[in-house]
């Protein structure tokens, strides 16, 4: 999307020009009709979006277990996702406490939250055999923005890319919300029935946090990889999962939080 | 929070070191005893998080609105927070249609959740007489990074901060969601009774989504600006509220997506 934008500088040089930006629309999901959450996403493979999102809240494992996906019809707008599960597909319960486990009358805790996703994991990622040198991974970010200059002339996107063991870019998504482009890219797989993602690296531009974290593992992913810091929880996650957990990966350097195992040296 | 971290280079180098890590832990919220939602949030300031939260949610509008706060004392860890909001005061109902429309069977829609916050605003930005220099602005990430560097050391942490018209820091507040440290400047200034903050610079180190926007709006605050990049619909509400937004703030250069009349040049 275009708009006029004025350019200032405080050498008192100034021009009004059009200035790309990156679209932020709300999308509601539905799952049969009934309003599920709003995520403020940028529009375009909103069905990798919302097959991400549910795989991410464990609703969802395949491809068979969605039955079908329509954008509500009355608006020009594309905003509305329903989906239909396939018989059998329990529907959420509700998103608020997801991840979270109740411990008490007094609510939620980090710790138990990490605890409590061990029952509800799909897949075993901490047997992922996968191995990779520090080569490789040293070459990711620059491959995620090779392929990002081509789809983003904003600067205001964010990108997931998802790597096989020989440092290949297989998906490359890009959104306002990370945790969108992660959801997108997770989705795009798990619909051409690619799940669990074992031997697969995903690679984020920004931060790695414990929801980015937990939608790894929920794919079956055994390789989380961050330009930027991970946060205390996404590391307590990616150590109680079993995952490699890497972060400030950039130019020749990285910091190895979790799972040391899987880098060749 | 510090963990060891095995940090390697493709040059061979390694070397196990401790490593300090933003802590993310969640937070729910409460109102009367009524869980409301759990954000992912920094611990500390957390009275602050909180009544900002409210005050973006159209809730509240001063300290007299709440009664009282209190961490829940079951626990030791101090993630659940409970607000006795003031009598005469509404509760929310339901935060996931709160700052959108349902315009029809078909659900939301960009425009016109910008043009729903129109009915709701509670200060009229749009005639906020604050004019500043392209100078002053430019030297706003810089005194954000400085006050920064006395509290981050993670690399992980958002950062907002509340300057006045002449360009002082007033209040800076970081987190690991950029929208807990706008709601943490905002409920620290509420606290103060300092709500509408008409003069005032809300700057974020991060870009601009329709969420902070909001919240800078909520807050009677005329001027956003960011490092990076605004989003679309960012856009389309600072235009519609009669708000400043600067965007690409980095040393001498801004862009100036909306309300360019406040800019003296």
């Amino acid at each position: 999307m275009r708009r006029p934008v004025l350019r200032l500088s405080t050498s008192g040089s100034r021009g009004r020009r059009p200035d790309t930006l990156a679209v932020e629309e709300p999308l509601e999901i539905r799952v049969a009709g009934a309003p599920l959450t709003i995520t403020m996403r940028t529009p375009g493979d909103d069905f990798d979006l919302v097959t991400g999102f549910l795989a991410a809240e464990g609703v969802i494992a395949g491809p068979d277990d969605v039955t079908g996906m329509r954008y509500c019809a009355d608006t020009v707008e594309q905003n509305t996702l329903d989906v239909v599960l396939a018989p059998g597909v329990r529907p959420p319960d509700t998103l608020l406490t997801r991840a979270f486990t109740t411990t008490s009358a007094c609510g939620v805790c980090g710790k138990a939250s990490v605890a409590a996703l061990r029952d509800d994991r799909p897949y075993d990622v901490a047997a992922d055999p996968l191995t990779l040198s520090p080569e490789l991974l040293a070459a990711l970010p620059e491959r995620l923005r090779a392929a990002q200059r081509v789809f983003d002339r904003t600067g205001g996107l964010h990108a997931a890319g998802l790597f096989d063991a020989a440092g290949e870019l297989l998906v490359l998504r890009e959104d306002v919300g990370r945790h969108n482009a992660v959801d997108k890219v997770v989705g795009r797989a798990l619909r051409e029935g690619r799940l669990p993602l074992a031997g697969h690296v995903l690679m984020v531009s920004g931060r790695a946090s414990f929801e980015l974290t937990q939608k790894a593992m929920q794919a079956g992913i055994p390789v989380l990889a961050a330009v930027s810091a991970p946060s205390s929880l996404a590391v307590d996650l990616a150590a109680d999962a079993g995952m490699t957990l890497v972060g400030f990966l950039r130019g020749e350097t990285m910091n190895v939080y979790t799972g040391a195992h899987r880098i060749t040296i």
